[in-house]
């Protein structure tokens, strides 16, 4: 008993030593931090009521982040020069108002309806949650927005950034290796000292083969309440957490 | 004297209305937001003491400064490839140790000496200044330092910043024309909404050539007491402010 009871303890060090602290943390926004469903829905609706525009807000919210993959894949493959998150959602946003049948926005409105992105609410455990993580860790987004974005998005919601490197400064979109690895070489740390945060098992995936270290935080209602996708770590990441609180609290932060 | 009464109101109104008011604010860090050089003179005099080194750390560090614009000339003029303010001060410590005498130091004690330039006290009226402004106006220093060291020094003295873009992201120095530029580029404004405040009157004036708009901050002691540049503003800056909050005051931050 003696023996496996000091057996046990040598093993629950060497567990915790095992794992890894990373120097920088970086962080999904869309989804992983943000709201942007509810927020979105929130802001067409209101936007709907002033103009006295009649339109199915959240059927035009859902068909609009379908363009996302599409349309980055687009910059990805080189098949048109580099645009930001802003001009992409731009472009899109009036394909899919005409296919929609919404015919009465001026220019002003789709500004406006854009500028929806840069207005989103945190999650209840963001805030608390990033301002634990600063203390300890150097902490920032690592999203597929541009600077200016990220910096509304942050002054918005209150996000205690150290940095805010958006897509334009690598001038490539996720999953490309050069954004997640650009990261340590602007904090002269090695990529297995970054660790990404996301809610997206793809996002993690791809961060994981560039040698990131990875942290996985389910939000199953961000595509809504019928969502299948990402609501379990599908891989083996270094943290799994409940919230940024938690992850936090499991950081020692 | 109605009538002159009059019209001095409509001359006050519109000399008020002139003054344009920008949209992104930022600000040299070095000399204009924290003192560096006293506090690398109490940081290495406090490691000299430590490590029994004794050395006129006074004069070195002057002497590292001097060093400063030629070493970014190198980088500006393509004579060597880019490299960070870190790699440069490194570099010049290396050889300015040797030539003052000093030759006790290992890698270590280099290391150590150069991450001085991390650990930089704020003025004090920066952090309340940066503090007001940033309720009204994105704020972001345009630093020769890299984001790293950015970094380092808004945790070390709590600059609150909206966005830390070093000069490694442009990987130009100043004054080359796209540092200055760049600002603009990333927030979709025109060079003319950007203002750089600085205590530098050549920083200005580059700026100012390149559409940007100024002010100057007087920092009548960053090279000690015996400071003979840079007192007064040597060209017609859109403000001239005492400090980092008289100038929140006059933007009505």
């Amino acid at each position: 008993m003696l023996m496996l009871g000091a057996l046990m303890t040598v093993s629950s060090v060497s567990a915790a030593q095992e794992k890894e602290i990373p120097r920088v943390i970086v962080f999904d926004t869309f989804g992983t931090l943000v709201d942007w469903r509810s927020s979105l829905i929130r802001y067409l609706t209101e936007f709907g009521r002033e103009r006295g525009v009649n339109a199915d807000w959240t059927k035009l919210i859902d068909a609009w982040r379908a363009q996302y993959m599409p349309s980055l894949n687009n910059i990805r493959n080189r098949e048109r020069p580099w645009a930001t998150l802003d001009e992409l959602h731009r472009a899109s946003l009036e394909k899919l108002v005409t296919a929609h049948g919404i015919n009465v926005l001026s220019r002003d409105d789709l500004d406006y309806i854009v500028n929806g992105w840069h207005k989103l609410t945190p999650w209840p455990d963001t805030v608390p949650g990033l301002s634990r993580l600063r203390r300890k860790f150097i902490v920032g987004p690592l999203s597929n927005a541009n600077v200016s974005l990220l910096v509304d998005l942050a002054k918005f919601g209150g996000l205690p950034w150290d940095m805010v490197l958006g897509s334009d400064v690598f001038e490539h979109y996720k999953p490309d290796r050069e954004i997640y690895t650009g990261i340590g070489k602007f904090f002269k740390v090695s990529d297995s000292a970054v660790m990404l945060v996301a809610a997206h098992n793809n996002d993690l995936g791809a961060a994981k083969s560039f040698g990131l270290m990875t942290a996985f935080i389910p939000r199953p209602t961000e595509y809504g309440p019928e969502q299948t996708t990402d609501l379990k770590p599908e891989n083996n990441y270094n943290y799994v957490a409940s919230s940024v609180e938690d992850l936090a609290q499991q950081l020692g932060a």
